[in-house]
This record gives C-alpha cells, sequence and structure tokens, in this order.
C-alpha cells in the first residue's frame, strides 16, 4: 500500500475507525488517530460539548473549555476539513451555478462569495459556461455527487430561473440576482430606491426635465427603475417629461433616442435617467456628435457603474453601483446559516445600492 | 445514528470497508457494499484489469471487458466520485486560482475549464475576488485542505505570476494567461501571429500606410503584437508609417492620439491596427468628432474582441478573439493528462486566434 494510499485514508479517518482491506486476501491495515471522541471522553464531556469547545461556541464555562482544548493539544487532535465534514456532516463546500458566461454580474457576485467563504473554511465549486439545460442539470448532479453543503444559483437578470430542478436537491439554495421562487431566500439589489436616488440626485442639483431612457420593458429591472424615477418625480411635485422610453439595453438604443429627443425641435429635457451603463454611454455619443454639452446642457446618470464604461465616457458618468460583491457575500453567509440550521426568513432581500457620482451631473464629483 | 450520517459514511466507503465506532461504547456499525474488489475477484481477474474493463481503458480481449462489465452489473457496483477518489488517489476536484476580480479574462477562461471538466467528471473550486498574496495563499492551503488533484492558476496578463508560491504543492499546475514559470506548462495566445495576421488583413484590404497604437510598454502582450505587425509589413515590402505608439490600454490613449495624428496636417495613415478593443473605440471616436469616416478614409482593427465594445462601436469593430474559452479547456485537458501521469512536455503554448471580420475596414464583413 502505498504512503499517498495511507495519507489518504488517515486523511478520511478523523472522527471514524477505518478499516482498510488492501486486497481479498492481505489482512487489513488499521489506521487511528485521536478523535473528537478521544478528546471528549478525556475531558470528561459530551462530543457536542467538546466540538463546541474547540469550535470556540456555544455556552460553557471558561474551566471547561479551557480543559477540552488541553486535552485535544494533548492528543495531538487535529480536524481537518474533510473529516470535519464527517463529523459534522457536512464537506465545507458550496457549489456556484451560472448562466452568466459573460461574466459582467458572476465574477463580481462570485468574488464576493470565495472570498466571504474562504474566510470561514468553505471552499466553492464553480459550474459556468453551459447554457442548455441539459448540461447544467449534468453540472448540478456533480456537485451533488461532491456532496455540496449548500448551493448559490446566481444568472444575469433577477426575474429568470436557471433552467434547473432544484425541487428534490435537498440542501439550502439561495439565490443571487436570479429569480428567487416562492418561499426561498433571494439577493438581488434595490433597483426601485436606487433609481429613486438617482433621479433625487439630478432633482437636488437643480434639474427639472428629466427623461427616462431604459432598457426592455420584459425585464422587472426596467419596471423598478421606471418606478423609481416616477416616484422620485413625484415626491417632488414633479410630473415626468415624457413616457419612459424602452428599448434595447445597448448603446444604440441610447444614441438614436438621444437623437430623436433633440432633433424634433420641441421642448427639450435638462437630464436623462439613463436604464444602464450602456444605454447612457450611446446617449452622451450621441450629444457630442450634436455639438449639445454634458453635463452643461443636459445631465446624464447611468446604471450599473461598469466601470469599463461609466470611467471611459466623456464626461465619466455618474451612475448606480448595484454591489454585487457584497450581493454574493452577503448570499454566502445567508447560506451558511441556513446549513448550520439557524432559523431564517424566506423571501427577497433587497440590498442598497450606491450612486457613485462622477462628472455627467455638473456638481461635486466624488471620484 | 442518523440516516444521513450512514449514508454519509456508506458514501466514503466504497473500496475500503468502514467501521463507525458511533460512541466510545457502543458497538460498531459496519457498512458495506459491492467494492471493484469484489468485482475483480468474482470475475476472476485483477483489480487493475477489473477497474480498466469498466473505465473502457487498457488493452484486454472483449470477452474480458464483457464478463467484468456482466459482474458489475449483478453486484449493483456503483462507482462514485469520492470512492473512485480513495481507489484512484483522487478527488476528481480542481482548484482555479485568479487575481482577476473584473472577469473580462476569467470568465471566459472559468467557462472553457468548467464545461469540458464537466464531460469528465471533473469539479473545479473557484478562488477569485482576492489581491492580497496572504488572502490568496489562504485560498490555495483550502484547495489543498480540498485535496485537489491539480491546480489552474490564471490572471490578467501573460507576463506576471500570481503573489503564490506553488513550488510544494506537491500536485500538478498548469498557467493560463499567466506568466508560466520555467518548466511548467502554460497556455497563452498567440499575440505575435494575430497581430501579423491583422495587419495583413489590412494589407490585403489595400491598406499601405499601417499604424500601430497600443498599450503599456511594460506588458509583454504589447511588444508581441507590435513584433507581429512590423513582421507582416516587412514580409509585404512596408516599411512602418510611424513608430509604435504605446499609452495605456484606455480609450482615452486611442482617442487623444488619433486626433494627435490627424491634427499634424502631415501625411496621413489610412490604417490604424489598435492593441486593444478600448483603444480602437478611442480612435474610432476621434474620427467620428473630426468627421473622418471609418473605413472609407481609415480601416481600424482592434485586439479582444470584447463584443460589448467592439459591436457597439459605430462601425463595428474588425478585431481579434484570443479563444479565452478554447485555452481553458485545453489548460484543463493536459492538466488531467498531468494527474494521469501521461506525459507531457513542458514550456508555453501558443494558441491560435482568429481575426473576427466587421465593418471598421472595409471589405467583406463575416458577421
Amino acid at each position: 500500500m502505498s504512503k499517498r494510499y495511507l495519507n489518504l485514508v488517515s486523511y478520511f479517518a478523523e472522527g471514524v475507525k477505518i478499516v482498510v482491506s488492501d486486497s481479498n486476501s492481505r489482512p487489513a491495515t488499521v489506521v487511528q488517530r485521536a478523535t473528537i471522541r478521544d478528546v471528549a471522553a478525556r475531558a470528561g464531556v459530551s462530543v457536542t460539548t467538546a466540538s463546541r469547545a474547540l469550535n470556540e461556541t456555544g455556552r460553557m464555562s471558561d474551566e471547561t473549555r479551557l480543559r477540552v482544548q488541553q486535552v485535544a493539544k494533548e492528543l495531538d487532535y487535529r480536524p481537518n476539513s474533510m473529516a470535519r465534514g464527517l463529523v459534522q456532516q457536512r464537506s465545507f463546500t458550496l457549489g456556484l451555478l451560472t448562466d452568466d458566461t459573460y461574466g459582467r454580474f458572476t465574477l463580481p457576485v462570485a468574488a464576493g462569495l470565495s472570498s466571504a467563504m474562504t474566510d470561514r473554511g468553505v471552499s466553492v465549486f464553480l459550474s459556468a459556461g453551459e447554457k442548455e439545460p441539459k448540461r447544467m442539470q449534468l453540472n448540478l448532479r456533480a456537485m451533488e455527487e461532491k456532496r455540496v453543503d449548500g448551493l448559490v444559483i446566481t444568472g444575469k437578470r433577477i426575474d429568470r430561473q436557471l433552467p434547473v430542478d432544484v425541487s428534490k436537491l435537498g440542501m439550502p439554495v439561495v439565490y443571487v440576482y436570479s429569480k428567487c421562487p416562492q418561499g426561498s431566500i433571494g439577493f438581488v439589489p434595490d433597483d426601485f430606491n436606487a433609481a429613486k436616488n438617482a433621479t433625487q440626485h439630478l432633482i437636488n442639483l437643480g434639474r427639472r426635465k428629466i427623461v427616462h431612457i431604459t432598457g426592455l420593458s420584459s425585464f422587472e429591472a426596467a419596471h423598478l427603475r421606471k418606478a423609481g424615477w416616477l416616484e422620485a418625480l413625484d415626491e417632488n411635485g414633479l410630473a415626468p417629461f415624457a413616457e419612459a422610453i424602452f428599448g434595447n439595453w445597448t448603446e444604440e438604443h441610447g444614441y438614436k433616442t438621444a437623437y430623436g429627443l433633440f432633433e424634433s425641435g420641441a421642448d427639450r429635457p435638462d437630464a436623462i435617467f439613463c436604464g444602464n451603463d450602456q444605454i447612457a454611454r450611446g446617449v452622451v455619443d450621441a450629444f457630442a456628435h450634436m455639438g449639445i454639452k454634458v453635463p452643461d446642457d443636459i445631465a446624464i446618470v447611468g446604471f450599473d457603474n461598469w466601470e469599463v464604461f461609466a470611467k471611459a465616457t466623456r464626461p465619466p458618468l455618474t451612475t448606480v453601483d448595484m454591489g454585487l460583491t457584497c450581493l454574493g457575500k452577503s448570499a454566502g453567509l445567508a447560506l451558511l446559516d441556513m446549513i448550520e440550521g439557524k432559523p431564517i426568513e424566506s423571501g427577497l432581500r433587497k440590498l442598497n445600492c450606491r450612486l457613485v457620482v462622477r462628472q455627467s451631473c455638473g456638481g461635486e464629483a466624488s471620484e
């Protein structure tokens, strides 16, 4: 039996005794080392108390906690992640499933999740790049086989579910930037209030004729942002200068719409709140071609803080940052709570967004 | 003992017999099911042959292979991933380590890797979002604890190593879009030939005065792309119209440089090969403001095929696609070969790039 094999076996052996039968005829090899049970027995406490003492959790006297820790030291008790898994019935792994091959939404979410989990000794399996439901389901099964403790499902929009069936998973699931089914736990940006704050920012700078150019009306996010825009106007006693203008989430939509708004020769807006940064970029480019000055003649706010766009726009965009990294972190922490059996309320959590003030609205830029 | 615990134990039990001592005093519970050894014994072959027969590898008669497979069926032998790990000394997991929080480079690589690995029953742990060496090292240790079979290291540029020490890892490592240390195995796009082909494309369309505007001279990629540009010119008996113009990898650099080129009033170029799509975007925007027509007056080629830029540019950019998804896949397959102990040559693999022809050069667009 190779040394590596022995190491592997001893690796799985923490907390249970393992008898390895190396072949059909040769005698079995027994591998043993101090387990949490040995520690508990020697310290004269229950396994649960011993475990809590070592994990610095639970209520007990300082004396008990110190005694357990001392015994663990004497016995050279060393938990490891897989062993912890056997004892605590956990693998200390999570799965992250996404349909975003592009990375715009998923990598910030993944980075926030991965970083927060590292601090807690939990590793994250990534499944990315699959578009077909069949292949996505295959990935999900692979994660089940790895005995992940829970699953984070993330996507490209807040009103679509990934084409996988998680109903029979038997493990906790959280949703991030994806549709959250009834009775589940989800994390999304607070689109409504973000849009309201962005519009209020324009009003505070003296703008009164504020147009909203946004993306496809089939997106819930588009409606939430429109509603936030209307709410801010209403609270300030302002009527919308025009109906919200829906279209693609593209520069082209912003570019053409901006041209249309100013070519008509009618009354002109003094600000545009855009549904994303790409639309805002198209709007700003159109005004540059028309000789209309941003922000002097018209103020522009974007949405996403996709820096490669927002910072490169001339002038750089004031825009909403959805805090995707924070969403990933929050979802991971909630999932850990669920795995640990802590009570957690179902429903959608709407996390605060942040307005990043640059030069496209006038006023003082914060960056 | 809970049912779930039993399931977990039986889960680890494939290929080895496990005796679980549930507490210090109670009798042990023995969990057993058909192992590869049982299959081998019943079929009258060695464990190695049985394993090969079931995995459709190795050389043996069809009769033997079929007999082993039949026995496995009779005994309801079912390998599972962790059990396979114990038997084959593998965990069937890989680690992916990146310093790219942005996702531009890493998500396509991760998607290619993840998809190819799924087909082979291998799962990928992701570590993203860490910038500090200490935290990155912590992530690496977590992957070691998970007993990953190998590691893919990927970054944001081909001439920088991630700040982690992998010298004592004791597992195979491959590098993708990152510096590859001496004696290691790395995968990068073939920048030189991609630049050469892009320049040749301009020459084929009749352009002769071709300028190169590119990124920071501290990047190896910038020099490789410059060398490819020069090589294509040289092969066609052309002199460079001007020295290569280095600067930031930003729209602003492209924008300002383009203005400078045409404001001087001197002889003008008829084409610009840009070091990335952002520079190309800045160049195209500057020409739009100056009333210079792309591609009629001047042809533009970008680099990256970052579609959100390349397709939104007016007109859409002809640009180099580095095939990052394919890089991720190739690296994963090489890593599996290394894990399986197959002989594999060290060194850097330069993979072909593809020129995506759109409307910024004239000629016929392919998309």
